[in-house]
């Protein structure tokens, strides 16, 4: 289990107000840096494989801190960047039942990963040095500087003969007026690229344009997943759905694209503590999944618990081991743990 | 919407033990300012009216402390007299699931609230500012002295034409024995005054005396509150039942009577993070429904979001807008809003 | 209601993550101090009996502070002896819905309870001054120095015709392998001894080493229960089944042997706050039935409602009064007290 | 060493903003339970005494957390009387350097202490349970009830040969105008009854009238306090002499009357963690030299470093042992205790 | 006492890791809101005027917190346009004896403030309904867009006879290289419009470009300020000198030059706190001394003492009053205020 | 700048009580990570070095949450063994002033650390993969099997041709009576190994039975460093003089034995927020000097700045920069870093 596996994308200070209480109430935040490639690196570095993060961050107080926290989620920093000013924040109030919770970004296009030069990073050292790259939609999403940086990265994936996961993950927000139809070509690009997709039906039908007569989510996905897979040369391709119950739960349900067929999991209902990230802990489950060989009903298993704990850690970040995520489908809820 | 509402009532000190545990447990409080007034001029402000606080605080720390609180809440607190050494408290030990919540008042008494002589309010500038002002039935049950406040201003506001709300909040503990016979002629006088009433069967029934046959809690209300409004001309009357569920979550519907009919809403079920104050956000949603002129069932609608969403709020006060309000009704829970 | 109720055992430091975070995680912790015994004697001093600690506690800092927490409690700590230097702890990561909470453990077996000498405690004395004295298995499990404690001072309030409560309470990874025959000896030389007993099925068949045909958890229960009793003559045989749910709820039902026959209360569900201890919180009530004479349906309904109230409270120690029971038995669950 | 000293006084809350901010700047309050007489029975029962209370606590959530704490410091609550609503209450925003520290007090004068009846208290049990009985002036000041209280108590005492300590400890605010006037009659009762009084100079001449040609502090002691003594057939009077330096220190100095001469310790500077109730570890201290027999060098040494401590021990109360003080003395400042 | 003065400027997040830990050991963050205008309005509303703020916030969470943070300092907020996404920050580290503080921006050039139109205000009505404007070099420093702002409104206080102060504020960092030549043209146009300046010997000869024979930096203030004060018809022009002493302690003096000669003040020393800011509540003070047209001596010892205090508040924003100040001048440092 | 240096020793679990309150006062711990090896490894990573820290650590929480700290100090932690189930602790109430901070310690002998047997560690390999390594006397006083490994590797270390560092750092309460004499067999063994020795002269006199005519401990280091460090022909030793002052002040002056001869430098006063483990900062200081060949006078400045600079850091662990430590050697304290 020495696979090693990179995330390239933005690492951003999350702060976020404890207590359930709004900005204007509070007077403390709790801080912590996460973005999806920390949370995709830090799940598989608990799950025993050497996790990295490519990135840039800036080189001041901030950035020392981003640093230190990377590496106490055990994630190998040695191609973080440290340069320039600023790096990208949220700002949560976490929401109670019916309230939802609300993100307020600060500047983002202006961060050190944002602002930063090809000569910043080493692709050619990181293609060789790693199994599998992680990348993920919001990247393509703010500028070309870093667009260009994902495309050339994956390329050279390629061309070493390493996997490349994309992560379709489409922020409406961050394309604006008519994103879907900016993204299409750069989504386009990057799936003929990659060896694993992560994406959903309104990926296919409002970003790839496909039709589909289905009107049922489950039926579209039948219907679109497996012919995207055959047109772009995608070996598996995955992705959840999630439903919002009352009562602060929320159930969702897996589906992979595996040896030319959909799998579907049932549907698992849970009570939610943190749910930013969680999404992040069923790729890493596909991931794994996919390096030890899973069936894909075992994959399913295993990415839907990874999401599920993820969903019960504070944090945007997975912390879940192999271990834990083993027990808790084999034995079940268990009360108290000694 | 530059209606200025203004509301005359107690400002307390709500001392909350943390974390969901006992005084006895504890070494720490979480603090803040409120009261019915508090409360209604807060979410008032929050739907874009001019929302101000008649009342008396200490001229000490604490009554600065509780000023610029009432300031922070963008309440207007220009009709605020400062004089006298005392503020009312309360101590709240937060209930969990089956353990109710304890509330432990200090001394109310002599607070300066209910020692100020009427000198110290301007009653015909406070009348002449204001378009709206709402009285709670709290503010009878403690001495004469704060009596004669409310029905002076009450008096004055209806010499003027301006509007006159009464929420007729019957606290047993109060009043004392026989209270409900002690409280029925000042509940009479102020309804007479009252263009806008919020009151339930039991205030129809054991303070003001009336008698039904019915025994269903809705064909009460249906029976009482039509005969309640044409005796005393009161325009609007609207209340909410309150049902406790299982796990840690409340149900609520409500109810108003206006053009001569009763309008329920459906009953609500949620998670009640904070249940305090939840009841003063309904009645701001009447009068903010009254001065939009929305149809009996958009104000019932828009009351009872308001008060679930107060529920969700840490602290008494509630803090949502009215596009939060709106936007919950329309497009029901989500998940995260960025 | 003047009864002596002591409970002999480890008295250990507590020291739990705070927010639902993990060790790995956070940089504080909240510590209190616990064990079966504080929580035996803190819940009967709340029902109005004296409470006592017999145990030993380190002559430095940290047994200062456990006094110090015993006294806060109301606890009489005239029988802690203070002497050695360590006390055993517990690190507590609080579990959130399916993720368990975890225990880990550091050094028991070298701390002044398990190393003091006979020679420490006055049993003589001791028995001489209480009127019940309650043992727990896990007493048992560490060593024969503890061993021999328990026993000898169980033995003199035999002696002195007053009363002992033997909690099974089985705890495998103490014991090690083939725990449940190591214990087995221990365990009927206890019961022998025994007016109370607090026991489920897995400890009849497991370590007593009984058999039925029964299959179903309360048809066991129903027929081995009762020939334990006869054995070892015991009055007073009770104990708890609990269900874990979905969203942070559990279910517990209790039963009473007394009077030769068997009785069930109903299954209760609630949500959870703290689960530790709450099964301490049973036998006190089971303890307070038989003191008061309750009806074995009364002192099931006030043991069931005793244990429901402690898993709403912060901490391993049950803090509800009598008069919180029996106001919740039955008025129901209320909103807030005022 | 198993004397046993009670003292007579108000128990209040003590709410305090932590970090140095202000009530208008904070939202949270850390609280304890403190008074004169809960500073002198903690620290004595820190030397080792039996140390009571005697005083009334309201019957409600604040009244048993009081007693908790009171408790935790090892304090003997028997004769602590649980009745009525109320706690005095006082809020502390604590100084920096040149910014004073600021108190404000709530409602005392209706508290469970001050509105107490004789019947509250069995001043025959008390006195023949205690050895000496520690009065202060504060008690005197607040009403008439708790004034016949004071001397009742004081007066049983005497008859019983126990022993009378009485604290001027003069507070104009509580006195109001001419209070020093007011108050002297009942100083003059106290203080014929009195073995020990704590008091300065400004206590002899402000209150109780007495002149003298000195202008020097210290001439003025020499001078006032041996004829008062005299006078009054007092076996020891003690007190301090406080001098606030910049840079949060201050110095303080001790004075002791006995054996008919005047003893003088030199000035100490110290810097200041927590200044409130530093005056009582002072008393404590000179109490300790008495029952020890300690020579007046001796127990002034003993009673200032006693003081010195209590203003480096955060809130009121007095929480250095015997062996503390006598280390500090022997070895000066050390490093860290390991 | 109803002036009204209006401060324009910046307003920031202050987001300070608390008890002195650095941003790579902590995980929580103490936040506020200010800036220069912030603290000039807050001190002078403590003072008993209306104290405004004329400026720019993001229309979101933070925005809303900001406003709400600036209503509890009763500041009007009437002139505060809200638009954009973005507030300028700061993180501040706080520093320790040896060890300096350490501030790390985030991105502010993107700022609501520093990206607002001049549509965004009205300066008309602005400057119609104030009696002062307070500006500062800090404004002209980042882009040409506020410097804009600046000057129009200065020009349009001016042309209704309404006063203009300008702190000459220079922060080499925010003008980057030959920053004193590139500000020296904004900094003239300023000082032709100001009454009151705020200056020390610095920005005469090193902006300004003015020189001397003089070597002392008090000589160098008594030869230059008379100079510009004449060049430049401004009235008074004031500033401070500070010293930085060992073990947390500051001295600082002050000067003002006024009616034509300079006045100077003792240096005064004292421990800090905060120190941030703390040079606003000088600027405060000297308006204050204005407005109530104090002597020279008496306006610098009410400056010093309002510095001074400052620096004993935490956050940026000076909050004593003239009440406060006035009795530490009169009455020296106490103990504790009852 | 790229030499590695590892440091062999036990990490501890430090658990702090906040705001100078006692165990016995608060609820609340903070808790980090350290030992004399941490505060090694961390330094010198923060000079530029590698840093690595060889030890063992429990497999749980606990274990797994120490490794987090490490790396969160970006020490290199692939020479941690975990194994086993206890880590040792140390529970720490800061003293303030006159009251000494007291460390009160859990089991060590039974840690992970203490009992790991010499295959938990590949001594050759670290050995190859360092050039220096740090060992410390306390790593000898608890068992034999420790000291196996600390001779076992430094011999290992000398016979590759790489530097050993001992400290003598000499803990009586851990060698037990007649401590310095079983130590001194050990010390001399480890002083044969040493490069450098961390020494001062009452480890000459008592541990290793040194005499001297001398009784300044100046005159003392001058007579006896010299001989040492020839007998054991050690190049450099090292040490400190530390002088408690009043007002929570230290001074400290350091000494150096170098080419031959001693150097001293000035005695430095300074506040102190955290005392423990500024001497390891001086250590590291020493290091980088030897690493840098800086001249004497140098090296002894920059340990010096690194150990007052270690004393505002809270934690045991030096948190310095290179850059840090020389910007405040050439600029001295300055106010804010902006």
């Amino acid at each position: 289990m020495n696979k090693t596996i990179a995330a390239f994308g933005e690492v951003m200070m999350r702060l976020e107000v404890p207590n359930y209480e709004l900005l204007s109430q509070a007077n403390q935040l709790h801080y912590s840096f996460s973005g999806t490639g920390v949370n995709i690196a830090s799940s598989l570095a608990k799950f025993g494989y050497r996790g990295l993060v490519v990135t840039s961050l800036p080189d001041n107080s901030l950035g020392d801190a981003a640093i230190a926290f990377l590496n106490k989620l055990a994630i190998d920093t040695r191609y973080v960047s440290q340069h320039g000013n600023y790096i990208g924040k949220y700002f949560l109030e976490q929401g109670f039942g019916p309230r939802a919770s609300k993100v307020t970004y600060s500047n983002r296009i202006e961060s050190s990963f944002h602002t930063a030069s090809a000569d910043h990073y080493n692709f050619e050292e990181i293609a060789q040095n790693c199994d599998l790259l992680h990348f993920c939609g919001i990247s393509l999403a703010m500028n070309d500087n870093v667009r260009q940086h994902v495309k050339e990265l994956a390329s050279i994936m390629k061309l070493q003969g390493k996997m490349v996961l994309f992560d379709c993950n489409f922020r409406p927000n961050l394309w604006g007026k008519d994103g879907n139809k900016k993204a299409k070509k750069h989504y386009e690009e990057m799936l003929k690229l990659a060896d694993i997709a992560i994406m959903n039906e309104k990926d296919a039908m409002l970003t790839l344009g496909l039709t589909t007569k289905e009107t049922d989510r489950r039926k579209q996905l039948e219907d679109l997943i497996p012919k995207i897979a055959k047109h772009y040369q995608i070996s598996v391709i995955a992705g959840t759905n999630r439903e919002i119950l009352a009562n602060n739960q929320h159930a969702i349900e897996g589906y992979i694209y595996k040896n030319g067929r959909m799998y579907f999991s049932d549907s698992r209902a849970f009570p939610v503590l943190d749910r930013i990230g969680a999404g992040d802990a069923y790729t890493a489950g596909i991931i794994h999944g996919e390096f030890q060989a899973y069936p894909p009903e075992k994959a399913l298993s295993f990415a839907i618990t990874s999401s599920v704990l993820a969903h019960t850690i504070k944090g945007d970040t997975p912390l879940a081991t192999e271990k834990d995520i083993l027990r808790l489908i084999e034995q079940g809820s268990t009360d108290i743990e000694r």
